[in-house]
C-alpha cells in the first residue's frame, strides 16, 4: 500500500510499504480521509521522537475484523492502552503508562491506504455523515473534552484563543452548551471565519479579561500568557495547546487569583459523533483544501502555511 | 508608634511613626507577635511594588474597636475587600479587584507596635494557644486552603515539594485528613525537621512520582517542574510558590496528562485555628527565633538565610 512515512529527519510518501496485519482484537481500516493536525506537524518537526505513518484523525471501512464490523464505515479513538494496568482498569485507559498512539507514539497512522486498529476503539459512522465531516470527529471529540473537563462553568462567559481549527470546534462546543463565548481571532481571515460560524469574535487582547473559562487554543506559546490576563479570579484556563517549546511565563497571577489550569487532550466520541449529526456543529467551512495521497507532501505544506484551515487527504483519489 | 518601613529601596526601624487612626468599622490592634513570610522578604525586593509597613502574620490584642472586642486577642484575615462589588456580593472578598491586603498592598502591616484592620476580619484566640502559637493562623490558614481546594483528593498519596514553613504546615493539614504524604527536603536540616514531624521526607526526586496531589511549597522557580514529573496522569498540583521571577517550563506534560494545575493563596482562619487548638498541627519546631522590634533588620537578615524557619518579631521585647 502507499503511505506516507516519516524517518525522522524526512518524510515522503512510499508506494509499497506492507499491508496492515491485525492481530487478536483489531481492525484493518481502509482510510476514507484524513486530517491534517497540528500535532502532525509538530511530529514532523521532531516532536515526541515519532517514527513511521502519522496521522490520527480519520474516517474509513473496516476491511478485516469482526464479521459485524466489515464494511462498516467508522472513526476511531487513537489511545491503545494496554487493558491490563491499574489505569486501564480504572477506565482511563487513554493515560495508560504503556499506550501506543495512532501515528503520535509507537504505532502507525492514518496518512496511508489502510490502518489496523484495535476494534474497542471504533465507533460507527451515522451514514448521514459525509466522510469530510466524519473525519472531524476526532478533533472536535477532543473539543468536547474541553468541555467535559469544566460542565460546572456551562452558561458562563467564556473565551477561545486561537480560531484555528480547534479554537473553532471548541467555540462551536461551548456555544452548544449554553456558554456566552468570544473568540480571540488575532488573524483577519480567522476572525471571518469565526464570525462566518455565527460566533462573536474580536482581534486583540486589549478587551479581554474577566472571563469564567479561558481555553488556550492558539498552538501559540503566548497563549498561556493572554489566557492568565484574560480569566477572572477563580476562573479555569483549559490548555489545548502542545507546543514542543518552552513557556516562560510569570505565574504569580496564576497564584494571586487562584486560577485553575487544566490540561486537556483527547475526547469522548460519542458526543462528537451527535454534534456533527444534529448540526450543531458546523465543520465545512473548517475545510481548506483535499489532497490525494501521493500529493500528502505538498498536503503537508499547505497545512503549515499561517491561517491554513484543515487540510485533508483522500487515499481514493 | 515604632515600625519597620519599606519606602521602595530601604528598610528601616522608625520610631515615630504616627499611631493608626481607625475609621469606622475598624479596630486598632497592639501587635504581640508578627511572622517573617517569604512574601515580605519579596515585597523588600519590589515585589508589587509595595511602600509602607510590611507584615502580615501576626496576633494581638484589641486596643480600639466595638466595646465587645477590646481587650481581646485575635488573629486577622489579610485581605479587605470593598464590600459593595459583585465579587465581594459572591463572598468572594478575597478576591475584590479593588481589595487592599494587610502590608502586601496598599495597607500597612504588622511589623509594627500597632495596626489597624477591619473588625470584621477578626478572630478570637482562644486562652490556650499562646503567642508564638497564634502567629501561625495566618500561613496555616493558607495551608488549609491547599485541602480546601482539593478535597476531593484526601485520603491519597500527596507530596509536599519543599520543607520550608508553609510546606511543612501544608504536608500536616493533608495528613491531617488522611492523605499519605511525603515532603521533598532538599537541605539535609529540611529533611530532619519534617521527619521530627513525624512525616516521611526524601531528600532528592528521583523516586518521587505517580503521586495523585503535588503542592509546590518550594519557594523556587524550579518547583513546578519537579511537580508536572510527579503528577501521575490526571493528577493535580496546587501551586503555592509566588516568585517575583518567571517560569520557564515545558507545559506539554500538563496537557498529555491532563494535569490540573491551582493557584492557591490565602485559607479560611476557622479550620487553623481548630487545628492549633486540638494538637493537629504543631508549630514549635518551625520557630527559629525571636527578636524585638528594634531588632527587625537584623530579623529579616536571618529570615532570609537559606533554610531558615520561622522569625517572629515581638514588639514587647
Amino acid at each position: 500500500m502507499r503511505a506516507l512515512v516519516w524517518d525522522g529527519s524526512r518524510a515522503r510518501v512510499v508506494a509499497d510499504v506492507p499491508d496492515p496485519i491485525p492481530v487478536a482484537g483489531e481492525c484493518v481500516v481502509r482510510v476514507l480521509r484524513a486530517g491534517i493536525c497540528s500535532t502532525d506537524l509538530e511530529i514532523l518537526g521532531g516532536y515526541l521522537g515519532f517514527r513511521g505513518i502519522p496521522g490520527h484523525e480519520f474516517v474509513g471501512r473496516v476491511e478485516q475484523g469482526p464479521a459485524d464490523l466489515v464494511g462498516t464505515r467508522v472513526v476511531g479513538e487513537i489511545n491503545f492502552g494496554c487493558g491490563r494496568c491499574e489505569v486501564c482498569a480504572a477506565g482511563r485507559g487513554r493515560h495508560c503508562p504503556s499506550r501506543s498512539v495512532l501515528g503520535i507514539v509507537g504505532a502507525d497512522g492514518a496518512f496511508a491506504d489502510r490502518l489496523r486498529i484495535p476494534s474497542a476503539n471504533l465507533h460507527r459512522v451515522p451514514e448521514s455523515l459525509d466522510d469530510d465531516t466524519a473525519v472531524f470527529v476526532e478533533p472536535l471529540a477532543a473539543a468536547f473534552r474541553a468541555g467535559e473537563q469544566t460542565a460546572a462553568l456551562a452558561g458562563g462567559r467564556s473565551l477561545v484563543i486561537g480560531a484555528g481549527k480547534l479554537g473553532l470546534l471548541v467555540a462551536q462546543v461551548l456555544r452548544g452548551r449554553g456558554d456566552r463565548v468570544v473568540v480571540l481571532a488575532r488573524r483577519p481571515g480567522a476572525l471571518r471565519l469565526a464570525e462566518s460560524l455565527g460566533l462573536a469574535a474580536v482581534p486583540d487582547t486589549g478587551s479581554v479579561d474577566g472571563f469564567d473559562l479561558v481555553v488556550d487554543a492558539s498552538g501559540s506559546p503566548d497563549g498561556l500568557a493572554i489566557a492568565l490576563r484574560a480569566a477572572r479570579p477563580l476562573g479555569t484556563i483549559v490548555v489545548k495547546t502542545t507546543v514542543a517549546s518552552r513557556h516562560d511565563v510569570d505565574l504569580a497571577p496564576l497564584v494571586i487569583d487562584e486560577v485553575t489550569l487544566v490540561g486537556s487532550r483527547c475526547g469522548p466520541f460519542p458526543p462528537a459523533v451527535a454534534g456533527l449529526a444534529s448540526g450543531a456543529v458546523t465543520v465545512a467551512p473548517l475545510v481548506e483544501a483535499t489532497f490525494g495521497l501521493g500529493d500528502a507532501i505538498e498536503a503537508l505544506r499547505r497545512a503549515g502555511e499561517p491561517g491554513a484551515r484543515k487540510i485533508l487527504l483522500d487515499p481514493g483519489r
